[in-house]
């Protein structure tokens, strides 16, 4: 299990570019059983499986939750993910600006509202 | 606008691996303005745009219907597609099976489903 | 009470053209409770509040079913309920093709299936 | 008719610990109605039949809630209804870690931020 | 092309009253291209389609933004577009009451947050 | 990470009432790992803390599963986990009733097929 924890931290660290990655810690407080699990199940099992490149699971994970148009955190930190895993912002906006085709207008906007954020954010940090 | 429509179907055909896509056809009785709007704008504007490969916009896609949950027919259609823009099976299980990190267990076991039919069609076809 | 299902009754009969509306019927043998709260709450109260008209009532249910896109068997008595109410075939399908727009093309792709097993049932009546 | 509204008021003043519930007044301005219909439909009949416990009834609409996960405001007051109905702060965690499986994590992070908001204020009371 | 942006674009200013439609130009640093295919094929071949009268897509569109719940900037948007439309305010209210029927009471609640905010600007402009 | 999985399997076989549960032998041939996640992380991790029961943790998942409206098959796995877990048949129809107040009348009348089918299928096996 420490195995799968360690294994799951550093692709979480990898995805977020944090070396403590904030969605941990932010639930330390209230849910830290929550925090083990997507350090664990979500990067340690899913993320690390070597089938898929972290290109390609970012590339799933915004057609997910830009679909879903219910998780605007997420989407940022996911875009931020993208970016990480290499992606250019152009192929980022072409991935949400497909959203428009299968989920309407409305989810394609509304991320391009968490892409800017997230693209201002990373220009400030510069 | 011939020019967006004949760009989209040639996008529509290598997606779907149909000469006459059966999107179109099937919607020719009740809605052909609704057929030709997937041909000019979902194919021959967003899907021609080279800034995405086709396999990278598959991904995107899968992501995008299997969190939803609530279409069948176009996750089928995608995996085809997905199949036929350069993923393997393996790539599309896994990327069916992260959606359980984003959308949950349901939405990944519902994609599955989706998954084993548009392989044994394929099977079925060789 | 008796008042608030009598109303409710009346107008389901006129929205679904039944005089023994399947929707109560139906329920009568494992939720009878729910049959009951459509009619009064459903019919009784909303349907019945003359601040809309029925076919203005229809446009804004098929906006809101064929966009859900998970109630396939509500889609197809509000598409039938829409026509009852002065639809013509071709303003829902021109309505169901709209929802591209707001939820994406799969949506509205499956929202033809359900309106084209409408016109086929209706034509069958005949 | 009064009495059913009346039952509905004794059970949404029960869930919501407050003597004027606030769903209701901030409604009437805008839409007195729709609050009426919560409190005679919404409480009065479905939240009044006994055969549910109100605990268990807040664990269905915790479920409810943080599964669609758009109805931040509604989901707030439901956790604080799942206390007042003798559910423990570690329940409620529990039960929207739980989502995790059924809707994905982001439905359960941004659950647990709502729940912190909920702590938050009743920790602030008292 | 240029025929279906300018229809579009006359679309577009009459359903949100302004010169220079914002959504276009707050796309423009970072997705023109999705401003494009808002004006030439939400507005120039969808809504410009005369089957439907702009009263009645706005019904519709009100119905699918409400039951989807997550896309509060585009139902503020046409919910003034609505009233552009011919709506009156007491149709918008009894059309976003009819929500909880068909997406829940949070849905038509949240919603008519959105309503609220709009009628005030409107009221703030006179 | 064996430990996990029995217990795991442990919880899966009691809330199926299934030796070999189905859900796992169902995804052996396409994804077997999805189904190892489903035992270790779903019911290994979540469903065998304690701090919820099982009765509870079943009513949670059904105010989940019939909100979402979009996941049948595990929908009617779930009524039949309450009912293995100590609900009774009249406390389910009112979960799902209540789900009307949440999530609409669609969501819940869609649901009470799912529930006809279990208790069907349960009394077919007595």
């Amino acid at each position: 299990m420490e195995q799968q924890y360690e294994r799951g931290l550093k692709a979480l660290q990898f995805v977020s570019g944090e070396a403590e990655p904030s969605v941990v810690t932010s639930l330390a407080d209230i849910a830290p059983e929550l925090g083990r699990h997507i350090v664990e199940f979500g990067y340690g099992e899913i993320y690390s499986n070597p089938v898929l490149e972290p290109r390609d699971r970012q590339l799933v994970t915004l057609g997910a939750l830009a679909a879903l148009g219910n998780a605007a955190p997420q989407l940022r930190f996911h875009i931020n993910g993208a970016l990480n895993a290499g992606c250019t912002r152009e192929e980022v906006v072409e991935a949400l600006t497909q959203i428009a085709v299968y989920a309407g207008f409305p989810a394609a906007i509304n991320a391009m509202t968490a892409a800017r954020e997230v693209f201002a954010a990373r220009d400030a940090e510069d």
